[in-house]
């Protein structure tokens, strides 16, 4: 099949370009090398140094023997992501191309309005030149389980039926994001859901939980072909953080009393689902929802087990709770569903525990670029808005 | 009280600023005329004149012996809005001053956009505004009753208490929005939802059926605070086209099968229901919805309405249904609650008939103004994007 991946140079974009071409798919994508640019202006950098685009692509040509083309694209402007697709002609368009940071959003005005037209925007051209260019393409776009919230009942994939009053409808989940990152992602949904029905188009919406890895087995030792890892506070998912906390001997550092509780699936797990999704499609005009996670734990459990992984590899890991930079919820409720991938035959390749021991193996070669910027472990950017770093909760230690 | 109105120029806006300080509460406003702008950029123009800003002010000025201020302002720029809010210091802001037509953001990927950014942006900057500047007002905002959709059950009023296996939550009730611009609304929904929620700030979040009416009392005979209506596919609500296309013989033009069912409220009311949401501020950190409409009717029987108040004053009016432009249900359950308002004191002050007499006799004066136009009754925007006009149904006249 023909995919195209916009946010092809990404964290999870590049590993899925890989995933893909090794069995068999033909991949094209658009990037504008956005990730790279703000994680460089906010002063951080990748803990797994990465080749520029060019070594990339020589490498993918090596390996594969096929050349592999980025579109340099802003999604913000309909005209470029139409011509691309209308030349590509892609079977499916698996959509990682946005900011996908909530602390970012978070830090003021011009960030919130940004992260904003950005994803939303960009997601609307998709659906207009789909519309314009390929009609029968298929969309796999990239929302988050951080799109339900933490209601206090089951979390269905997408839509679920009730009765209210004695009569009944199959409604959308109601949403309750919890940053204007994550409200972008609802935005997209009812952007999605709705181009779905008015033109036909065909869209698997999946709200993935945060994904933690370093590498896939397609990468092989190829270092040329490594993908990012990013641990300041702005573009680091929770595990990935942990372990990069660990190999500097760092203390692990869940927030508030550290009960909030999620689904976190491996970065090999990931490409696996959004494969499935992309070879076995939905109808025309259908939209569907698929929930995207592994393991569900909060996260002082996150931290134990990574302390555990590390004490296998002889690391020392101590764990310190921050005040809380969010607003969230600490205890509640937690079940989602997680059926749609299971029925399409997905199953996790690999336990927790092995998948962190991997990560701490490659860390550890990296522990002086993640020592070089220490600083960024600790969250400076609040959701009150009044942004200092965050200090350590005394209720651990009991000492003050 | 001191009310701040992005949006004073408009349809809504301009007679909420008679209204209110006729009443006493102490007025400012923000515009960048951008409605008078896209009318005129449509080809269209106002059935009813209306006269410059200047001197709508200094008629004010005559009756009321005050100035109004209009702040000059596009919503999408932060700082001039927060400057605006920080020296008025209002203690609720009615925010208008969003573009208001799904048509026009069903033209085309651009307008699509446009009608997105506009919306989306411009609320969350007066958020983020008032987070600065004035956190203990209240944000009256506009949205629309098109948000739910047309569930298969009651909508209450925004969140609704649901049992889903075997668990109770309070939810937002479930968004099921028809165009681009709806989905605006939707946004904006969320997006308020959450700056209450992370910021204590509190808002009305007003669901609004389509305003119909040429005149509030406090306009008295005096043209010159006339208030606009458009009759042109983008910016003319349904009731207002009728009443055009009765004062020029056109026939009344229903949408397909004729019975899509709304809930409709004259501008008197809608004023007086904004106002009594201005005066009975939420406590701080509360988001609430009202749906704020009045009679309950489908098109067709609208249409009807509009013949026999015709008639009274001797015209004599055809309806013949057009191919429906839009996607939509055109047979569906329709039963929303209305009870947040009524609570508050809310009456109806006129009878649907009394005032489509009143909207005929002023449209009669300005007959000529609607027949130069007459083109820009019948719609050609249409939601597939194959735009043409479209053409009368032939199931009514059993003729082809």
């Amino acid at each position: 099949m023909k995919v195209f991946i916009p946010g092809i140079d990404g964290y999870l974009g590049w590993p899925l370009a890989l995933y893909l071409t090794s069995r068999g798919h033909e991949v094209q994508g658009a990037d504008n090398m956005m990730r790279r640019a703000m994680v460089e202006q906010l002063g951080s950098h990748s803990a797994i140094p990465i080749t520029e685009w060019e070594e990339r692509r020589a490498t993918f040509f090596e390996k594969f023997n096929r050349d592999i083309i980025r579109w340099h694209i802003d999604l913000k402007d309909f005209i470029p992501i139409y011509e691309a697709l209308r030349a590509f002609k892609p079977d499916a368009i698996v959509h990682l191309g946005e900011i996908p940071s909530a602390p970012y959003s978070m830090i003021g005005p011009d960030e919130a309005a940004m992260t904003q037209v950005n994803n939303i925007i960009g997601s609307l051209n998709i659906l207009y030149a789909m519309k314009e260019a390929c009609p029968d393409a298929h969309l796999v776009k990239l929302g988050t389980m951080g799109e339900y919230g933490t209601p206090n009942m089951d979390i269905p994939e997408g839509y679920f039926e009730i009765e209210y009053r004695g009569r009944k409808d199959t409604l959308p989940f109601p949403r309750q994001p919890g940053s204007w990152y994550h409200l972008t992602k609802v935005h997209d949904t009812y952007n999605i859901m709705f181009a779905c029905k008015v033109w036909e188009l065909c869209s698997t919406d999946i709200m993935q939980g945060p994904v933690f890895g370093t590498r896939i087995d397609e990468m092989g030792d190829d270092a040329r072909v490594a993908t990012r890892l990013d641990f300041d506070e702005c573009f680091g998912t929770v595990i990935n953080r942990y372990c990069c906390e660990a190999v500097i001997g760092h203390p692990l550092t869940p927030f508030g009393q550290g009960h909030q509780t999620r689904g976190y699936i491996p970065l090999r797990d990931s490409m696996q689902c959004m494969t499935i999704a992309v070879e076995n499609p939905p109808k025309k005009g259908e939209y569907r929802t698929f929930n995207q996670f592994e393991g569900i734990f909060d996260v002082t459990e996150l931290a134990q087990r990574v302390k555990n992984a590390g004490k296998e590899i002889g690391l020392d890991i101590e764990v310190r709770n921050l005040e809380n930079p969010r607003l969230e919820l600490e205890r509640h409720y937690y079940n989602p569903d997680r059926k749609n991938l299971v029925d399409l035959g997905y199953k996790p390749s690999i336990t927790i525990e092995d998948e962190l021991k991997i990560m701490l193996t490659d860390l550890l070669k990296h522990k002086d670029r993640i020592l070089e910027k220490k600083e960024y472990l600790i969250p400076e950017i609040r959701w009150s808005g009044l942004h200092k770093r965050v200090g350590y909760l005394n209720h651990r230690e009991q000492n003050t």
